[in-house]
């Protein structure tokens, strides 16, 4: 599914407006490394490729289709591509089990096809995949941000939220590794897709939404054995419109079912978060820096109040504010200025350059008190800021404890800055308070990992 | 203060690093409709402008003085200005208060200096002011975030903290009206201001950044008069850096401080923001959109989870989800493809173009049994989603309920969409969660409306 050598697209037309279309051009875009059939009874061509009546007439091997004709047309295309020996079938129609009892009878026959040949259905009503390692590169999907490497991974149950967290990843030069968007879950199950990205060497954080837990068991067990080697991150949202109507009237077995939903992911040590955005931001942060060996935070900054902010919000985490070793207290009172602030906070000053700013996170990272640093960074119009980022980015490279940046700047200007830093993989947040929650995710996880393995995975 | 007519910067210097250069830079990109004076013993020339010796060479009326040479140079140059007969002297200068005893002595003698010629102090310490007002246009601050007319005002006790917050409204395209970022409070105080701010009758509302409140019963006073007439938003961190310890080390007491703190917002209806975004995401909604008139809040959306996550936001927000009128729920009926759901959320599906989403919209909007609108709309790629957004901004010029947008797309491919809905005045918002925290606070600040006018204001 994540690795096809060969796709055809079942309803690919000349409209670029219809999926199948869309499908073929996010292939094509994103440099699909095997060979893309567009199946259509009716154009010899859609863009620039030679089209086939139907998959038997496909002369290759067919790992993967992607379905997008009209939900009733289905069971028989599905016979074909069982025939042909395809082994997996997108499908993105609609019309099947959330349209109620038709559909699911519809979607009950369409699995049952595939499973007598040995073929998985991924859907129906699904966005699609993406696996974006370079020896596959494939974006079966209908979506728009475009896909660059990464080594976050995404399972989302509603193709607006993944699209969301795709897009806010995006927008900060982030990539993903895989993406999922798997629909009604008739065949292909979310806890199969959780298993198959936690076993990814090259993921490194996994992000899900989840709106019902088909198989909490399943999960249980599937999230337990992967979050002791990489983080999971859950934002579980509200069900079903029924689910949802249910909250406004019938508020009490809700917060039962969320309470449950919370136990269970405490239990697997999966974070769960009340937010897309404080899910992406930790995600960040997991998936550049080191786990920090402990709570013991240290705050650096050339501007007052963020930093404020940044206690606060450390502080009401249930982070610790570091205590600087005697012997950074001597060496920060040597490299700064008189004016500067060697506690924590430390505060650099306005004026602090690259020597006083860079010379205090190197010292701070030497300090055995330190477990995390986070960084404040306002670009004064009167210091070389981009120095500064240059040699925060060169510190960042090697750093063995987690650094988190705050920088305060208009892209405008001074975009530079902020490039710089991020590409040295130290995350870089608009807010203080950003920073300061995916630290404290970021020590949840390091305590996950630190528990006994517990005894049903012993 | 806020409308100079003449300003001069003592401590003007050709290097463009210095803050007297920067201030001269600021107010002439934005065009200051005065004549600015440079002050500087040694430079015959600053950027242009002549430059003069003292305050007193200068052959015009002074009405304002932007100072940053050496904190012990001050009050001498303070003695100039005020025989000058300057009216108001913002000094940016730090090495007061805030550095001790000795900066103690020094902040209450230029005050002395400054009552006896019947001048203000602004500062020590401060960043500057700023007024976006066409008629005056003065940006005399050395920050980078370039001023435009909008109708926020913004009063930051940290510089830092006030950067940010008109950053974030210059991402989004908006301006501010008024800014002061006010440094020690010797003299003009931050009720002054607040004060000033609130009987500006452009400025629609009043966000603020507070460490300390230094004379708490006048800032009941002064807010509980302006919030009857438009909303005052709040942020309140941890105090000095020594406050901030006290977090970690003392934690009881500065809760205390912090309760007072709340229960004082609560008596005067100001509204108090957990982080800056927030605050900044309400005050972009209640600076352009109606209040609601209750909490019946209806969501229309064209994709399912980001909906329930504004569902689930709303519902935890105290918010209620508003029940459609049978006459609205039979025009959506006609309205609305067949698999629409014409329910709370209305899921109009993503084929939904500008004649089925804005007629949903409309409807909503005369249906009296709703009070604010939540629309969420990710751009389908068969859709002509610019239509869609020209019918949204038609509506939004007109309508008297609130609308709040979460617009779900890539800037690079639709970002005339999201600029088609914000410049009819639609906030436009990343997250379900964000729009859905704005609505709330919305229907708070109606509440307070609707208070009795407290005994003290009678």
């Amino acid at each position: 599914l994540f690795k096809p050598k060969s796709i055809a697209v079942i309803g690919a037309a000349n409209n670029p407006l219809s999926i199948g279309h869309i499908v073929i051009q996010n292939l094509v875009d994103h440099n699909f490394l095997g060979p893309i059939y567009p199946i259509n009874p009716k154009s010899p061509f859609i863009k620039s490729f030679k089209t086939y009546p139907t998959v038997a007439h496909v002369p290759d091997e067919i790992d993967l289709v992607n379905i997008s004709i009209k939900n009733t047309l289905v069971p028989a295309v599905l016979e074909d591509c069982g025939k042909k020996g395809v082994k997996f079938a997108i499908v993105h129609t609609s019309g099947f089990k959330e349209v109620g009892q038709e559909g699911l009878r519809l979607e009950k026959q369409i699995v049952e096809i595939a499973h007598k040949y040995g073929m998985r259905i991924y859907g129906p009503n699904s966005q699609g995949i993406q696996n974006s390692d370079p020896s596959v590169s494939v974006y079966a999907n209908f979506t728009f941000v475009p896909m660059r490497p990464g080594n976050i991974s995404i399972v989302a149950q509603s193709g607006g939220v993944g699209e969301t967290l795709k897009l806010h990843l995006h927008r900060i030069g982030l990539g993903i590794r895989m993406y999922s968007s798997f629909g009604n879950e008739a065949d292909v199950s979310m806890n199969e897709i959780i298993d198959y990205f936690g076993q990814d060497e090259e993921t490194k954080v996994i992000m899900t939404h989840i709106e019902t837990l088909k198989d909490p068991a399943g999960f249980l067990e599937v999230a337990s054995r992967i979050t002791r080697r990489i983080p999971v991150l859950a934002l579980k949202t509200g069900k079903t419109p029924e689910g949802v109507k249910a909250v406004a009237s019938h508020t009490g077995s809700l917060i039962e079912q969320d309470t449950l939903a919370e136990a269970l992911f405490k239990k697997c040590g999966v974070l769960r978060f009340n937010s897309q955005q404080e899910m992406i931001e930790a995600a960040v942060a997991l998936s550049s820096q080191p786990i920090p060996k402990g709570e013991r935070v240290v705050i650096v900054t050339n501007t007052g109040g963020p930093a404020i902010i940044a206690v606060d919000e450390c502080i009401s985490a249930g982070l610790k504010l570091a205590k600087l070793s005697p012997q950074t207290g001597e060496t920060l009172g040597k490299l700064l200025f008189s004016e500067a602030i060697v506690s924590n906070p430390v505060d650099v000053i306005a004026t602090a350059g690259a020597k006083e700013y860079g010379g205090t996170v190197q010292s701070l990272l030497d300090d055995p008190n330190i477990d995390a640093l986070l960084l404040v960074f306002v670009t004064p119009p009167f210091v070389d800021c981009e120095e500064v980022a240059r040699k925060l980015a060169e510190i960042g490279n090697t750093a063995q404890k987690p650094i988190l940046c705050i920088v305060l700047t208009i892209e405008e200007k001074f975009g530079q800055v902020i490039r710089l830093i991020r590409k040295s993989g130290l995350p870089v947040y608009d807010f203080a308070e950003s920073a300061s929650r995916a630290l404290a995710a970021m020590i949840k996880y390091g305590r996950v990992r630190e528990r006994e393995k517990p005894e049903y995975l012993r």
